[in-house]
């Protein structure tokens, strides 16, 4: 079968290798799209980060570069191992793609298996990628999911559980007023899940592309231009003079912060989901007068069992962030390519490893 | 009767002024004793601050300056006004210092009228001051406490309160590891109510002077060196390599916030109880790799009911905290001028305005 496999930095190959077995516990799952992520990109432009280096082998995986990429997948169930009973073929599936140690609470109530010792993702640490046309996957992070879902829409549930899990650290509830500054994928999502469960979104954006997608998808009550209006001032004119509860960063950069940080009511929380590079820096003196939180969040643990919900009844519709679909063939021509040099119009380009998709 | 009162920076004259009288809702106390905090020495130095200048009285108290400094008091009732039925002459009490509009909810369940638009405290907004002989307050802010409880020790009950929230807005409970960086009063006050509820402190100072009082107080299981040790390393080896569960900054320096990112255990807490007069930085990669939260907090709300019991039960020891016991004309010379020189010994410096403690 054909896989998209990492070998080192900027040297990403559409390989041929042999189909996974599908063990004992395992779900074999061919599959239908996989969306390319931010992080893929790094990977490529900056890794290796996630993936393992040849010669120094996941500690858990075991596996080391060559490595296929893609961990924002959907499918169909095409084999079920000995012992998997809850699963048949046919089934519409999605990946909560994780690589944690045998000894890692996993269950239901845990809520920190994702920042256990070596974590790593499948489709950078190893263990099969969305990008290869099947894969085998443990029972505990296959998703059945209704057939009603758009097998497209599907491969969305991955970044949308990132959101949703950045939405649940900050304890936003209904009615609730939200500051999402950056409207890149995740803020668009994270708005997604704000919008779902009630709150009302105000998304500040300076790039005009990227504010007429937040506008175009519905996600946001209120979507401002930092270049040409006071952000502070608006929200707090859109409160009643409260502030927000919570607030999202999204952006990676510094003015950001300071917006958000001016921007929140007294005791608002502030979730920092964009990855820095560069530290960040705060008037510590307005975070104690105002009791803010500002809490970091990563990935998702336990979400994608209530996103799913979410996007079956409808609540979230992710048709809007689809930009893209293409073939492995043109996996980094029109993908990684078009990702990092057009970043204003695309939101996710989705990849048909098989090509039937398309 | 004699009284404290601040003018301006650099210019606290002891007055004599009226004695204040005890209106319906009021509760008039003889002070015994005042501690000297922070703040005062703050306004001192730098303000006025909290201190409403001259001519630009506080929206709330309509007072400008000179106002009665002073808000870390015990004392004993001397009067009850009108509608007063719960207080009798001759009872003991603290004061919660707290200047707040009419319309806010103070009551049992408010967790925010610490937040509310335009709080001050009293003893630096107006209303009175515990640098004074007698003063009136409001009922509701009027706490009675044990006569077993030393009217000195009592005086501590205000800054114990403001360690109090620090440990209620941490979410530590016992069993946890506790990190506290600086060993000054707010540090030691906030490390006793960590030891009082059963969670093991580990403190870091770089002052041999303090580190001394830490460990003559009892507060802490573990006193650092941060000069002579790796803190971060020593913190994973007191727990089990895990890290610790909540940290407190008490410094306003960069190292501590440094020293506390990586000293915390995934999904950790930092919280920051210093004033920073300049910005902080953090490594936001970190924050988000490890989903800390990092809190603002400030003061106290409905702490009091809470610490009282601690003290009366004997849970913490508030006399390892007194270093000074002096009159009101040496308020300055005795008092502030010893905290601001020799602030390395000095932790409590404790005034009887009429001069009978003495």
């Amino acid at each position: 079968m054909k896989a998209a496999r990492y070998y080192d930095r900027g040297d990403i190959r559409i390989d041929e290798i042999p189909e996974p077995p599908v063990a004992a516990g395992e779900v074999g799952i061919d599959v239908a799209w996989c969306g390319i992520c931010g992080s893929d990109l790094h990977e490529y432009a900056e890794g290796p980060i996630f993936v393992p280096p040849a010669g120094h082998p996941q500690p858990i995986s075991g596996e080391s570069a060559p490595i296929t990429l893609g961990h924002e997948m959907s499918g169909v169930v095409s084999a079920v191992g000995e012992g998997v009973t809850d699963l048949a073929v046919g089934d519409h599936v999605v990946v909560e793609p994780y690589i944690v140690a045998d000894d890692v609470d996993t269950g239901p109530d845990s809520r920190s298996y994702h920042l256990s010792k070596d974590m790593n993702f499948i489709g950078l640490g190893g263990r099969g990628g969305g990008l290869g046309e099947k894969i085998s996957v443990k029972r505990r992070w296959v998703h059945k999911i209704a057939d009603t879902v758009p097998l497209d829409q599907a491969a969305l549930i991955e970044p949308l559980s990132v959101g949703y899990h950045a939405v649940e650290r900050s304890g936003a509830k209904a009615g609730d007023t939200a500051l999402v500054v950056g409207a890149g994928p995740i803020g668009l999502l994270t708005s997604a899940v704000l919008k779902a469960i009630g709150v009302t979104v105000i998304i500040s954006e300076p790039s005009p592309l990227r504010r007429q997608k937040a506008v175009d998808s519905g996600v946001a009550q209120h979507v401002l231009d930092p270049r040409s209006e006071d952000v502070v001032a608006r929200v707090r004119e859109l409160t009643g003079g409260a502030g927000a509860a919570v607030g999202f960063e999204c952006t990676s950069v510094q003015p950001a912060l300071d917006t958000l940080v001016d921007a929140l009511a007294p005791q608002g929380v502030l979730v920092v989901i964009a990855i820095w590079a560069h530290p960040g820096t705060f008037d510590l003196t307005k975070i104690v007068l105002k009791e803010l939180d500002v809490r970091g969040t990563i990935a998702y643990v336990n979400s994608h069992q209530k996103v799913i919900p979410l996007v079956e009844q409808g609540k979230v519709d992710l048709a809007p962030f689809i930009t893209g679909r293409i073939g492995l063939d043109h996996l980094i021509d029109q993908g990684f390519d078009t990702l990092i040099h057009h970043n204003e119009t695309a939101v996710k380009i989705l990849v048909s490893p098989s090509g039937r998709g398309l």
